[in-house]
């Protein structure tokens, strides 16, 4: 398959234009998004969703979140990344399949129904994890495209994929935030270098190939700046695959935690990685395609909003 | 002297009342503050000032900061602090004894009114320095109370000191601005552990010895959360010496700077250090006592604002 996309195969970074389009369906009257916000995401890359879940469906997710965070008898201990230098749970991979409260968040009817929308397909989860960024210490996460890792890592052929991340504590502009910049979508940043194998064993602990470079980013940053995604528990972000992202250190004393899931749509299934190396592990980029069927809403549904 | 404020000399962390006044001066209408800011300052043990510098004014400092910060010819190498695993430049300490322009600065008319008022003594420089936090890369600082080091490395006695930031670049939510715990100038959380010698090498880089525990800094949390101190080049900050603060780090393309001055009361000069190691150098903690005469405002006075 032809690489659209080429990333960390040249020794000077690349700015290259988004082939694909960002809002795959074609929006209605009838599309579970207002216009103005179909057409948010088609312009800055993202969706705040303020009280998507409810107080009480965000109680079971974050009791459900600390569960798992202490590790119980079942879950996969590869599944599991702590944090560089200590014990400290800093995800839970593959919550969808190892959890049946996440199962039901990952299928949550409304959230489908918008998911499908968006990517205009059929979708499956290639990716779900619980983030904890513990108080006091959280390390930040340096700016990346998530397109760009799994283009080159996992084989993801082309932008028909975003994230969910759905806040299970107050994230405020101190306690490291989900900092986006707004626009940087409709660009992709290939970075230099290349890929070794195994390369994610570490990449999940701290970055160290496919990082942008400094000019790239002030480019990106140019149009609309540094946003911080901020909102209480129960707020969905919504954010596309190729959107330029980070966060930095959190020195407060309080914790920040999310659900995380990604969709792709069942048409952009992975192929080969482009990067040439072997793929990550299915508990990090499914290669197997599960289309996800709507379940029961985790909130009975809204009323619809006009 | 008797130590009023012991730290570093037990194996578990202690909470001690402040035992001086946070205004030394007594108010009244020929008061350099208003009386609201008077009262701020007392009860959450900061003022943040726009404006204070115009941008006339700010231009000349930034300019300084720039020239200071290519380490120019004159410049003690002592002074100057790189980051962590590079040569990029962190700090240039006692800078209004090195640059005419940063002298004026600290001994600005208008500014030693309000500080004077604040101690409510003549007071002198216990340490000077411009800070860069660069863009993308810039490094978190640890919560601290600036007089628990002062007090253990460099002896000094009471709590009648404060620091004037001086911001030159714009402090935004985002690129790591200084965080406070309002009202936390009230509680001296000592630490625990020792102090060893030349711990100062160190510390410039990365705290390891005087780290609050994370029950004491979530106590002094409590009553008002984590405050950011945001502003526009210009803005003046002022806080107490026994303030807990600290920064996250900046993954943010837009660099911050400033320029910092430490005022102490005369009658407040350093002794013997409390920890009982060897004092750090002059040009961190000031032994000589050099009473600043105030000299002309770097810009003209305001008109009063009653």
């Amino acid at each position: 398959m032809e690489d659209l996309y080429p990333s960390r195969c040249t020794d000077r970074p690349v700015m290259l234009p988004r082939l694909d389009p960002v809002v795959h369906g074609r929006w209605g009257p009838d599309a579970p998004l207002s216009r103005a916000q179909a057409e948010q995401f088609e312009a800055l890359g993202f969706l705040i969703l303020p009280d998507f879940f409810s107080p009480a469906a965000i109680a079971r997710l974050q009791g459900e979140s600390e569960r798992l965070r202490a590790g119980p008898a079942g879950l996969r201990a590869e599944t599991v990344i702590t944090e560089r230098g200590s014990d400290e749970v800093r995800s839970v991979f593959e919550i969808h399949a190892q959890s049946e409260i996440m199962a039901q968040l990952a299928s949550d009817a409304r959230l489908i129904e918008v998911v499908r929308f968006l990517l205009g397909d059929e979708v499956y989860v290639h990716q779900s994890r619980l983030n904890y960024k513990p108080g006091f210490h959280g390390r930040e996460f340096y700016w990346h495209s998530d397109f760009e890792t799994w283009h080159v890592e996992d084989g993801m052929p082309r932008m028909r994929a975003l994230s969910v991340s759905v806040l299970l504590a107050p994230n405020s502009e101190h306690n490291g935030p989900l900092l986006m910049m707004p626009g940087s979508h409709m660009q992709y940043a290939a970075c230099v270098g290349e890929t070794p194998d195994d390369h994610y064993l570490q990449s999940l602990k701290k970055q160290e190939y496919g990082i942008p470079d400094p000019d790239s980013l002030r480019r990106l940053a140019e149009p609309h700046g540094v946003l911080a995604a901020t909102g209480g528990p129960g707020t969905a972000i919504i954010f596309d695959c190729n959107l330029m992202h980070g966060s930095n250190s959190n020195i407060t004393p309080a914790p920040r935690s999310n659900a995380f899931i990604v969709y792709n749509a069942v048409c952009n299934r992975l192929v080969k990685p482009f990067g040439g190396a072997k793929p990550r592990p299915e508990f990090i980029a499914a290669r197997e395609v599960r289309p996800v069927r709507p379940g029961r809403a985790l909130d009975a549904p809204l009323a619809a909003a006009g």
